[in-house]
């Protein structure tokens, strides 16, 4: 096991009716600005919930951050948070509601120049406003971590950062609020945390049995879960097991003490940034072609996987991968989700552009930092 | 699944040389008392990697905390705490040292007129000192919990509280550290956090899978970790791995949403107070006991261990049972660990003491709140 830190500050309150609760985990005083995204929190229900336990509380709202939350909405309201003089965020949707949210609270008190370089430069965030979520789309994690992924349209740019300072202070997770999302939000979701788990767990082995273990749990219980809230969208006990499954996954304990790669995410946020795909769907697309083309290098991690995860034994090595990876694909297709670019009318010619984005020598991907231009090459032809 | 809270604000900093991170973990300024047992610290080199780091610092010793910390000594602590305005308590030492120190922090500033009343009558505890901890031993699981137990033997008496906080700012877990363990404290430490899982797991099933899973995974990595450290004692590896089950064990996270039992905790509490017994020595004796005597109640969960830990398959449900159940005795036997009262030549009249303990007819003990008088007395016949 190899030497880690691991701190996480995020209060979590998980269950049917905790939305009452948001009055004891805000802090007393202060304004507050409700940030969320198209509106789908008026249509079930959240908002009015939410509302009730804010009658006298001074409130701004702050409505329509998209999907991939862009720079430019996001620095629009930094700017009303600034004129207003908020003195918290509570950010009620899903997770590009909260990464947006998570990047006003940094920006809003951000010290440098241009708020741009958060994204670009790692520029240091040294105080952000308090954020709270109130999370509807179990999927990204973001609601006990500190990090956030933003899009810059203008750029065609999507790129992460992090901070201590952008935990949400708390989290309340209402199983009953992701009842009415629609199939594919759903699909994305599972698909999402599963690859999250992937990112930490099929690199190469430093005898960590425990987190290994832990990756295979969230793994097997997507893999069970999954299907059960695509059929039956109001099974409480499977909405419960998946936004338990997506909080866990990346909240910084598999991580401890391990390898990651997260090769997927960064050829998958380009593919977001270049034709707009939803994020979900450029890792069910690529992270097939990743296992296949870092099959050498993660051998070891591809044949516990095969083994644990989908219960594949044999003699033969390499069929056992070939197995493996095509269990993956084939639950990926079972939530309805794209295995290749062809299935979202992706042009052939994307695969370029993406790779050339990762051009320059220095850039070494993967667990062993070691996927660089070629691979990526080779990893983007194996997506058509 | 059933609604939950969680939160966990302790810092973990993990593996070889960590010790150093104290200079920048712990708080700047102010005084601090170190506190430690009965000083295998100043032996191992504990002691003086921790010095080092506080050379430039106000720094106060308060050693003797016993194995089972008492509260007397305890409350010598308190005073001095007092006399000499300290502001943050390092725990340097195993799970007792740490407890003892949970509770001085706590009554140093407790509000009521008797610190007693935090054990007997759960008194509020309003505010304590900061704590932190170089953990020396794993096994409790206190150095990322709110818990801690405390010994009264001038009362026979053995009591567990707790407060939000009294969770330590920070654990610093070296796995080389545990080296220089006797065979017998790292066999206790290894059923002690096996058995903190078994209460959070071993129940009845409330559709909690990824819960379900997370409890296996320590449980099977304690069995295959466990016999490495016994014979290896210098496997860094192994006493990683021990090392971080014993922290996951009872962090908080295990027992999200799902129901908890106790009842070996509590027994195994009462025999300590009543003969001395260590601590994990009357868990391994009285878990089996339990088992047997709750088989009715715990069935499935039972028929799911005997499967996923012990990997016991067959027709007959009985059979099954009692295979799991002699497979933990097995385990437990492998760690040197006894599994009856005559394996530590206590007498059997202390069966009756222990029961007697529990004859308010208001004590129900375990996940159903089912386990009285009667059933204890079963149990503790049991273990004869």
């Amino acid at each position: 096991m190899e030497n880690f830190r691991y701190s996480n500050p995020t209060k979590i309150a998980f269950g049917k009716g905790m939305i009452s609760e948001l009055r004891d985990l805000l802090p007393p005083g202060g304004k507050i600005m409700l940030t969320y995204g198209g509106g789908s929190i008026k249509r079930n229900g959240v908002y009015n919930q939410v509302m009730a336990t804010l009658s006298e509380r001074s409130v701004v709202e702050f409505g329509g951050i998209e999907p991939n939350p862009d720079y430019d909405t996001c620095m629009k309201a930094v700017a009303e948070v600034k004129a207003q003089g908020i003195d918290f965020l509570l950010s009620v949707g899903g997770g590009s509601v909260l990464d947006g949210t998570k990047f006003i609270a940094a920006a809003s008190r951000f010290e440098g120049k241009d708020p741009w370089s958060i994204l670009t430069e790692g520029a240091v965030i040294n105080s952000a406003i308090p954020v709270g979520t109130v999370l509807t789309l179990p999927a990204t994690g973001s609601e006990s971590n500190g990090f956030a992924v933003i899009s810059r349209r203008e750029f065609k740019a999507k790129r992460p950062f992090g901070s201590p300072h952008i935990y949400p202070c708390f989290a309340i997770l209402d199983p009953t609020t992701t009842f009415s999302l629609p199939a594919m939000q759903t699909a994305n979701g599972v698909a999402d945390a599963f690859i999250h788990v992937i990112e930490q767990y099929l690199t190469f082995p430093v005898n960590a049995p425990l987190q290994d273990r832990q990756a295979e749990a969230i793994l097997l219980t997507l893999v069970e879960e999954g299907p059960k809230v695509i059929a039956n969208p109001k099974d409480y006990d499977a909405r419960a097991n998946i936004m338990w499954c997506a909080t866990v996954a990346l909240n910084g304990l598999l991580a401890c003490g391990v390898p990651q790669d997260w090769t997927t995410h960064s050829l998958g946020h380009q593919l977001t940034a270049i034709c707009g795909l939803d994020h979900a769907r450029t890792l069910t697309i690529i992270l097939p072609a990743v296992m296949e083309q870092q099959r050498v290098n993660k051998r070891s991690k591809l044949l516990q996987y095969a083994e644990r995860v989908w219960g594949i034994c044999g003699e033969d090595e390499d069929a056992l991968i070939d197995e493996a990876i095509a269990s993956t694909v084939n639950f990926f297709r079972s939530l309805g989700m794209p295995t290749s670019l062809g299935d979202c009318g992706v042009a052939p010619e994307t695969c370029d552009e993406v790779t050339e984005r990762f051009a320059a020598p220095e850039t070494q991907l993967g667990e062993r930092g070691i996927v660089g231009k070629d691979q990526i090459g080779q990893i983007m032809a194996l997506c058509l």
